[in-house]
């Protein structure tokens, strides 16, 4: 089997939630799995100078109307939480604690975060949420909140974080196919026809 | 006949070169014309906050590998001027000094301009160039040269730039279709079906 895809996001990214919708099944008609990689965006603004899009003059009120709009072509249920941007660490710092114990539980938690957040407009920083979606994947409730607290998990992400953007990941999504990179969720097209023809 | 569509571009904006390769058939498909009204993005930088692609760290090594990648997915030849970017003041300035004369001429010497910087790399803001462009269109050469010092010209160019900025313009290509803003040379498969259905 091919290599897998790699998937960077943050979990406070709607376009990364939109992408987070068609990744797995895009990838799999090409026989291929998805490394889901959360990392946050706040380094990545750090170091291009950009703002969050909606804190963008000019940029802010297109990105909102771009949102919606892009949610409703993709058929997927879309609300802003009411607090936006924030910085995504519990999740973020949760999927790195199970991956190393079950990718797909990983994964699994990844989804419910994101529909919680971008699909409900629920607060998907918050750690005792994060711990309630994780519990009926089979997740013990006072281990996830314990565990996102150690430093060496909050080390883990940093060390993702750092990783990203040295691979040149500076926006969510960001995938690579193989070493070739694709920004945005509206280059899902794009990945598919990379994966299906191997470049052009 | 509906209303054009609105295509705002910076002549020294590869996307927006890409863009201006398809907008004509596109728009023509649907019945409806292309309002050409080129800016500058040098002041909508100064709003967003954001600088030139090129030297954005991170994504400048991304723009330059996409800007050719977008360009052989479309077919079009592309190849970057030497020096890049540049305020395309001449163009911008000429484009408008005609279209109140003819717009047919005016969007002529667009294609021209634009064929020349990003499909042959030539130093598109160099107003003799633009002359040299302009005369096998049947416009005089030493009256363009003369026309484009004009104050009222230049002044027109800056009401013109700041005319989009209100709009909500912050980048180039950008597209309005009726309201409906569109951002982005990636955005036109999206342009094209809001033309088709009237918005989703």
């Amino acid at each position: 089997m091919a290599e897998p895809i790699t998937f960077y996001f943050d979990f406070y990214s709607p376009y990364g939630y939109l992408a987070s919708r068609r990744i797995d099944e895009l990838a799999a008609k090409h026989g291929r799995e998805v490394d889901w990689r959360p990392f946050l965006l706040g380094p990545a603004f750090a170091a291009t100078g950009h703002r969050p899009l909606l804190d963008t003059p000019l940029m802010g009120d297109y990105a909102a109307r771009d949102f919606a709009r892009s949610a409703r072509l993709q058929g997927v249920r879309f609300k802003l939480p009411a607090e936006f941007p924030k910085a995504a660490l519990a999740p973020a710092r949760a999927f790195y604690w199970l991956l190393d114990q079950n990718r797909q539980t990983a994964q699994a938690l990844a989804h419910a975060v994101y529909r919680a957040t971008f699909g409900e407009g629920r607060d998907g920083t918050r750690a005792e949420l994060v711990a309630d979606l994780a519990e009926p994947l089979g997740v013990p409730h006072a281990e996830l909140l314990a565990a996102i607290q150690r430093p060496e998990i909050k080390q883990r992400l940093k060390d993702e974080t750092r990783a990203a953007l040295e691979r040149g990941v500076f926006g969510s999504p960001f995938i690579f196919v193989d070493d070739e990179p694709f920004w945005g969720n509206d280059r899902l097209d794009q990945v598919d026809r990379w994966l299906q023809s191997g470049g052009w």
